[in-house]
């Protein structure tokens, strides 16, 4: 299978390279990395094993890239409004596109704008971050669970599984629904709460009051997916993620480090959208619509 | 009637300065500008018209001080803890305690270790401050509403009004619940998130997700009230106070100048306290619940 990545940064630029590194056909599309990772290749800084690739094929245009079987979309959802743009000339009739992404509707929108698109979700359990282009530094994790939206070719599906447990990426198929509302347990107290506070995980649970209160905002968005129909979370859910979070080291989320470097924070479809999916439905989130209120200001100054 | 003033800070140094200023007999305690006042007297610098008083009864530890039939408290609420050495060598069977102080339950605690004496509470609408040992800046308005709590004495009472006005400040009697509460719609929103998000009044206002959140915040205060069976609070309420506030100069409320001082916050009147009781009587405040937690993680940096 071909493979396109948009977006060479934390997500794109480590499984991308993965995906190479272990033989795949890999095209990147890189807009401000382009002439470096050209002339320099890729170089992947990681706890499973650091690896350099040396030719890339690398495009400045999706004009100028071949029709891809797999698109794997690694942008914030802050660009997605470029998809409609980026996307078309990777397309044939039987292309699927991965979207890597946080947050919750990602893919009901992408699928209203291309209605006949093969869509699946990818939830990544990664610590990783580009330090400068062509650089990806993976601290730890990087399992990756896919969601099928709108996939009806199972083959493949089953195809990019495989793929990525070849590149030594630990990957499974999970429910749709379930997948992104687990994974926005974590991210929707952790991401919002590190930003409002200006601070980092462990400090946010070593306090009693904050750990109290990013329990109770789980159990917002555990009430949410349970009102919703989503099954498979609970409030030991809750308790596993602040588990799993204890044990981390100190960690900034992902809107943590866009706040810090002043890029746009992705509060549209991690807060705005599943406070406004919910609500349709007749569920409140209160101090998770008080933690979005939070973030538009601090987003403002 | 003889005053006594517990605190010499802006509101008691303010308002019992009006009070001898007028002619009546005032004593002030004060713990630690006591050798300054003593020798240098008080400055008031007041929109209202600046004075001196040159000869203050100042006393350092309150076993000095002469019996008064009104005692004024303008200590914080943090420093409440210090009433019961205190108040007793200022009591008569007769004194009325004032508490000017702001939040919920302030007055059933000080009535728990003073079961038989008579309290009476002040809500005070001021801007001021203390500006260094012995001087008071009084900005702008200054207006005080006067909630009986368990004065049995009605003459006293309305004296206490009557001096007041003698005084030159505006003075009226009001229900003591409603008082309360209709100070906690502005105090709860606007003391803790001027410190949770570090900003001011006026630019919480000027954001339109803050703007509402505040909004939902005094909602929820008049949720409680009204769930109390306080009366005279609804939505026209909340509007009137976001009104009030566009027209105020921009403005740091007392907790966020506690907290920029490094100062003890009043998180347990301003905010767990009519929280637990609201709770209690079966009515939650969620956004409110989710900053008294952020005003706690900031009171432990």
């Amino acid at each position: 299978m071909r493979y396109g990545i948009i977006g060479v940064g934390a997500i794109g630029g480590f499984y991308g390279s993965k995906l190479a590194y272990s033989g795949q056909e890999v095209h990147f599309l890189s807009h401000s990395d382009y002439q470096f990772v050209k002339e320099q290749g890729m170089q992947v800084d990681s706890c499973d094993g650091s690896f350099h690739l040396d030719h890339i094929n690398v495009y400045q245009y999706s004009q100028d890239m071949p029709k891809c079987d797999v698109v794997i979309v690694g942008l914030k959802t802050t660009n997605n409004h470029l998809l409609k743009d980026l996307l078309p000339p990777l397309l044939h009739e039987h292309t699927v596109v991965v979207l890597i992404q946080n947050g919750i509707g990602v893919e009901a929108d992408v699928q209203q704008t291309f209605p006949e698109l093969q869509l699946i979700a990818g939830l990544a359990f990664i610590c990783s971050a580009k330090t400068k282009p062509g650089h990806v530094n993976h601290q730890c994790y990087g399992s990756i669970n896919f969601g099928n939206y709108s996939c009806k070719d199972e083959a493949i599906f089953q195809n990019i599984i495989n793929d990525f447990t070849k590149a030594g990426i630990k990957a499974a198929s999970v429910p749709y629904e379930e997948a992104r509302w687990k994974k926005a347990v974590w991210n929707m107290p952790f991401n919002g709460m590190t930003v409002a506070l200006e601070t980092r995980t462990d400090l946010l649970l070593k306090n009693p009051a904050t750990r109290q209160l990013i329990r109770e905002q789980m159990m917002e968005v555990i009430g949410a997916a349970n009102h919703l129909g989503v099954t498979g979370l609970d409030s030991s859910f809750a308790e596993k993620m602040i588990e799993t979070t204890d044990a981390m080291t100190p960690y900034s989320p992902s809107m943590k480090l866009d706040y810090d470097f002043h890029r746009p924070m992705e509060i549209h479809y991690l807060y705005t959208r599943p406070i406004e999916i919910a609500r349709a439905a007749g569920f409140r989130m209160p101090k998770l619509e008080m933690l979005e209120a939070e973030l538009r200001f601090k987003s403002g100054l």
